[in-house]
């Protein structure tokens, strides 16, 4: 049937945000009609607020203060010779409420499913290159790969590994093993593989 | 951890839309963030065009032309006196989409899980009661319930058909049974049990 341009216009931006499907997307617009005009404003408005978020010229994180640094790059407390590089925002997010790292981040953006570097990615591991280059001497301490250990984000891993090992002492990943509460029954076998390898 | 107050502010918000849950509010976030100021204001001006849409006074369906109702309801070509009561505009583009169904609509609503009217949807039952005695002299043709067959759906069909049984010659329900494609090994009781009855 024909759709309002309007409703449309708005299932196409949305439906092509990530975990959003065309279904969704047009039950989200009826759901905003529904609620009237001052809930479509509150919303355009902190979308509009999101405009002034910059990223982080070192770590793609978000920026909090003027000098264009995350609160991580930008803090004398923590070791910015320790990086670790992750997929997401989340996964910082993740590692900070751990409470457990004391290092800077780089964010690398969603692994796709191919398992290549997109232009992007590279761009920021080049960027982070430079920076070591021109910060670090050349060498960073350590530099933590905390890629997701799926099949593809394996090979990347290993890609990044072999790109990185010229700038820094030390590259590793996160560690492999039985999660907290799983079972050694009901684990796969990479995954009890990595936990005899790994045990200490 | 610490969260940047304009990111809390669009999670808050996306966060109580139906089917959003707050990880994926931050996930959008965060996309949102790196897609750049282009695309948050595409995203902004496509809300804030939702904001002319406005619904049909008579079905609250979304509106199309200047005369406040829906393409249904402001249509010659539609029969007036039979009315399809459904929960969600989806359900109309359903319907239309089928197009076997020549009448107009009413859209109630989502249906509570606790199977009862909301205050809304007692004043949409009652905006038609008081169209149908004035345009159609105090009796529709049909009233066909199109609420969908959960159980809570069941006890407020019940409650409607009873309500609007004197404001129609005929009120009706969707048909019941086994869907095409399905197995009769498969079906419920209930759906067998209205397959039998529903027999044709």
């Amino acid at each position: 049937m024909k759709i309002h341009p309007s409703i449309k216009r708005f299932v196409d931006i949305l439906s092509a945000l990530p975990g959003i499907g065309p279904r969704q997307a047009i039950r989200l617009a009826f759901y905003s009609v529904g609620r009237g005009p001052s809930f479509q404003k509150e919303l355009a408005d902190a979308i509009a607020d999101l405009q002034k978020i910059g990223l982080c010229k070192q770590c793609f994180y978000i920026q909090t203060s003027g000098n264009g640094l995350c609160e991580f790059c930008g803090s004398d407390a923590r070791d910015q010779g320790t990086i670790l590089i992750v997929e997401k925002e989340t996964d910082v997010m993740s590692v900070e409420d751990v409470g457990s790292f004391n290092g800077r981040y780089l964010v690398l953006g969603d692994v796709r499913k191919n398992g290549i570097l997109e232009t992007d990615q590279k761009l920021r591991l080049k960027s982070l290159k430079s920076w070591i280059e021109k910060e670090q001497g050349g060498k960073a301490k350590e530099i933590i790969i905390g890629i997701n250990p799926t099949t593809e984000g394996d090979i990347l891993a290993g890609i990044i590994a072999e790109e990185m090992k010229p700038f820094a002492k030390k590259v590793t990943r996160l560690g492999r093993g039985i999660p907290t509460g799983g079972e050694i029954e009901f684990a796969d076998k990479d995954t009890l593989k990595s936990a005899i390898q790994g045990r200490s």
